[in-house]
């Protein structure tokens, strides 16, 4: 009898989108080398540019197990999915690990706290999946890049978020689609912290812009599935690179990408993409777009960049204002948000659209 | 005594162009070759991309006169200001080439009643000032690139008109500011036809918006000294050409750029820039922006790209409308033109504000 690995959710998620192409360069979990490549220097032993490592996990007796196999069975809800084709197996030191993928160890940092619960057990190897019927539905590079094809558009601004549409990104949006050919409108549904909006009140409210707003335009929707991890900076360029893969030749890096509370600084993610870009072709271009808002002089939302009027002009557009507003079923300005989208998520019942 | 010829106010701002190397690689007025070259195939000898033959023209008796000489003083005002290194005199079938070039020989379209005007009689050659005064207070190209080096701008739009800015070239300002370190506005200042804005209008209405809106931002404000061809596809080429010798990474090309009439289609302009950078690195990143216009639903600018809702909640901005109002002393729809540039213009007294 072949040893076999019961993954979770998130594991099998990782398998799905390795096999898919979304998670390309890699073909399977990070051997060692590559982790630390990863997490040190933020490149992969071939070369390329990668920033968050993709490791599975498992504890101490099912490593035991299989430390000295050539290969794993992988299975799911207990049926064989596939296989990894074992390259190494090592430990890893995910409390000195998490300072450098997180830039902190606090625990309150929700990344971080999520990483130290992994096992520090790991093993590397290519995946094969022999059940193909666990890739339906998932989000297909192939199927995305034959689709803006058929669309024949040359140029797809990708745009990443994990909140329901509101001024800010639609301004980013806009932004994107005025210089590029089509918006791949790409919301992340996969594990988010407490207290972040939940996936139907992101794909509700992105539905109602779509036909309320967006309609007949060079736009598609389409949500991705993978944890966020709040590593702000290091997750922008994995995000990035996760939309070249999809067939995206531009990806949006805004104010605090990926962040969380005050663990990056504002434009950190967009200096880190600048760093990255000097050095390596990522091959796609990153749109560093700076945060946009509300100004009663220019009386329209503007950016940092095109808008210094004085403070008391502006209006900061705040996700954790609307958040808070929509939670006690009231909508927020309609300078922040469109009513239809604020209807939209209210209406979901008993709060079901605040992650629990 | 050598020969000399007197220079029109025309052909002095080509001779400083050329010296400024505004023309770059232009060193002076177009041979034949370079002439028919550019003419017929748009490219100049050395293989860059050219779009609009620079040469001078003469009269009959000042051709014969100099058909034999290697050199050519050039007068402005009856004195030397420098001289031309004769390459070739030659004679150019200008009824045909207006069709080339402008697409057309309609003799109402401006441009061609302009060129027809012209002599037939060209001479080509290298050219050279001799007196720096008349490079004084010139846009230089020199002097521009050290400004945006000073400023560490690495990615500057350049963006020309002929017209005050309203809120379709302020929304295209904007979106080349979000996603560049910096804005060049350049209006040209040169000839232009009647029932145009007069200089005056255009300066007055930029002043006015960089003092009230787009004060403490990346902008850089300046006049560039050179007729309006009205050529459309291929003047805009030529626009960008300048702008790239002037330090601009970017250029912006909207609806029907350098047109007149309805002698071009309205993203005509657009096709002739996607075809020649498929087949030629002109320098400059072409920046292809759709009209915009306001959306009622939207309730705010938006673009062709950006916006399709149905027609009866487009409000279309028209350069037209807007000059017969305010040649009216009356304000446009603060949708279309911010009040306070409305009042600049309007304030021009005995309707300075229009091309006679």
């Amino acid at each position: 009898m072949k040893t076999s690995y019961e993954l979770n959710e998130e594991l099998l998620q990782d398998c799905i989108n390795i096999a898919t192409g979304l998670f390309y360069p890699l073909e399977g979990f990070m051997s060692s080398s590559d982790y630390h490549s990863v997490v040190n220097n933020m490149i992969l032993n071939n070369g390329e540019v990668w920033t968050i490592p993709i490791s599975l996990d498992l504890n101490h007796d099912s490593y035991m197990k299989i430390v000295d196999l050539n290969q794993l069975q992988l299975s799911y809800k207990s049926c064989i999915i596939g296989y990894l084709e074992i390259d190494d197996c090592y430990v890893v030191d995910i409390e000195q690990d998490v300072i450098k993928i997180f830039g902190t160890n606090d625990i309150k940092h929700p990344g971080v706290s999520k990483e130290l619960a992994r096992n520090k057990y790991r093993v590397g190897g290519k995946v094969f999946i022999t059940d193909d019927n666990i890739l339906k539905n998932s989000l297909n590079p192939k199927e995305t890049k034959a689709y803006f094809k058929r669309k024949k558009w040359e140029t797809i601004a990708g745009f990443q978020t994990r909140n329901p549409i509101h001024k800010a990104h639609e301004h980013l949006q806009r932004v994107a689609l005025d210089i590029c050919d089509a918006l791949f409108i790409n919301p992340l549904v996969g594990w988010k912290k407490v207290g972040d909006f939940s996936e139907e009140a992101v794909i509700n409210g992105y539905n109602t812009m779509i036909n309320e707003y967006y309609t007949g335009l060079n736009i598609y929707f389409d949500t991705l599935k993978t944890p966020m991890r709040y590593a702000g900076p290091k997750e922008a360029i994995f995000h990035a690179i996760i939309r070249r893969n999809l067939g995206c030749t531009h990806f949006i890096i805004g104010r605090d990408h990926a962040g969380v509370g005050d663990y990056y600084g504002k434009y950190e993610a967009q200096e880190l993409a600048r760093k990255i870009q000097i050095e390596h072709d990522l091959g796609i271009e990153l749109l560093l777009l700076s945060e946009p808002f509300y100004c009663k002089k220019c009386a329209q939302i503007v950016s940092e960049k095109t808008c210094n009027h004085d403070d008391k002009l502006i209006e900061k557009i705040s996700g954790t204002k609307i958040r808070a507003l929509l939670s006690e079923n009231k909508r927020p300005s309609e300078l922040f948000m469109r009513p239809e989208i604020s209807d939209s998520i209210i209406k979901l019942k008993d709060n079901k659209f605040i992650q629990g």
